[in-house]
């Protein structure tokens, strides 16, 4: 019984940071958020990889209980990304996108998975978002992701999609751009508009803003001393957000705050090291732990 | 009875954002500052404006419940900063600086001031500072705030006073270059072992940290969604938590913790127009207000 659908990509991903230089290794948005959620719930994952794509991988998402029934295995090359990294590592600079077997990818929802109450469409074309939202019947709760790259090709459609989803997760750069406005508060209230009944503008490390209907909560990162890589940072997330949320089954606003601190932890983890080597190492009992430091972190 | 001494500038400020436009408006750090710490105590004022300063914002300060024997009045023009703000408002551009008066300020601090606990240096030539901090002689606490140019002119000298205060107060981008590392949380750890035994990182939009030795507090910026000039915020922010500090007499990590928020929530009124516009308008009801504010903001 999967609890929670994750649709997105699977990477290979060549990444540089003033800490390391790596090739090829393990990521993808899809692959951070149901990493991150399986420390909660059981996630089910919905994607595309090539022939190329390591069975070590395979094993590791396995042995996280991810269910991969929806990864499908394609003819051709696994998407690939490479960027790096300068001193300000809040900002990613992509080098090099090869979208190989992701460019036909038509996300097909495997039956095992349409039981599951929890759907997180992360960063993909918002036309196969809606494709795959409406595959599902019964849902609690629908987040969404996205990116600068939609808003400036694929703009209706994007607000289409997001006119139907629950939660809209968005960095704060895109929400201002998508709304077109410099106040990141009046983004948020312009978003609330447009049908989600949850927005989270996302700040990297400035923490991250949950807004609702009249109501904001504020979430800070957690100060981190090592920094190495913060690829999957966004990512990882909101599948601690969402992982959360279908765990408990609690979509109250009171609990949506909890999700949003269990997501700025496992998020802060993430960025500790490469690639998901450090979510590889840790578990709930690490995430409670750094969750209680959030609380003396703003306790006042 | 002085409570609190705020040395700095007093200036004719010409700002533009892209909320208005204003000319020879009154601003600088001490004036801020000590209006903001006005809400919470009595502030004596050090600084320097020359004979063209209007006789109206001098009966303002006094109106305020400020001290201004320690303003002086010198032949001369008073000093001015012309700058403007993009739809990033994070960050001020400098068009024009005029020293005048300024130039030759020899800060003394009138007899009169000398029995107050409480100093800040606000930000001016850390040699004036050290010698401002000499005048003194039973303090219970000196904080102190800088800029990006005396690092760049007058690192030893800036250096030498920091290791005097008990609290810095800096901007990220100002910590990061004075320890010279890109880490905020490793550039604070290294600014707490030059001496002061509380450095609060300035992040404007982004909120403040406050570290000491171990330990480490998260206060947010208020989500404004009407901010017309950023123009001193982060004085204002010092202002309001010194006055806290001096209006409470209690300088321990728990009440350092609730005067950082006193401090943001005086800031983000003071964001809400040019000037010192709003703060004209509020008093200790309004910002107790934003400060429950602020306890809900974070709460989860």
């Amino acid at each position: 019984m999967v609890d929670l659908v994750v649709v997105g990509s699977v990477a290979l991903d060549s990444v540089k940071t003033p800490f390391g230089d790596v090739k090829d290794i393990l990521g993808g948005a899809a692959t951070y958020s149901s990493v991150a959620a399986s420390i909660f719930c059981k996630p089910g994952l919905v994607g595309v990889v090539g022939k190329d794509f390591p069975s070590e991988h395979m094993e590791f998402l396995r042995a996280r209980n991810i269910e991969t029934s929806g990864l499908s295995v394609a003819e051709g090359k696994t998407f690939r990304w490479s960027g790096y990294y300068e001193y300000d590592m809040n900002q990613a600079h992509t080098t090099d996108t090869q979208l190989n077997v992701f460019s036909s990818f038509k996300p097909k929802v495997p039956d095992a998975y349409l039981g599951a109450k929890y759907l997180f469409l992360a960063n993909i074309d918002p036309v196969l978002q809606l494709d795959v939202l409406r595959q599902f019947k019964d849902l609690e709760l629908v987040a969404l992701d996205t990116m600068n790259f939609w808003i400036e090709t694929k703009k209706e459609e994007l607000l289409s999609v997001i006119s139907k989803v629950d939660v809209l997760l968005i960095n704060d750069a895109e929400a201002r751009q998508l709304m077109d406005t410099p106040n990141l508060v009046r983004a948020a209230r312009m978003l609330l508009k447009r049908g989600p009944s949850a927005v989270v503008i996302k700040k990297g490390e400035h923490g991250a803003l949950l807004f609702t209907d009249g109501v904001c909560f504020f979430a800070p990162a957690y100060p981190l001393e090592d920094l190495k890589d913060p690829t999957g940072a966004g990512d990882s997330f909101a599948g601690g957000l969402m992982g959360y949320l279908a765990s408990t089954g609690d979509v109250s606003f009171e609990n949506m705050k909890r999700a949003v601190i269990y997501g700025s932890a496992v998020a802060s983890f993430n960025a500790e090291d490469f690639s998901l080597d450090r979510l590889r190492q840790i578990g709930m009992k690490d995430v409670s732990g750094r969750y209680k430091e959030f609380e003396k972190l703003v306790e006042f």
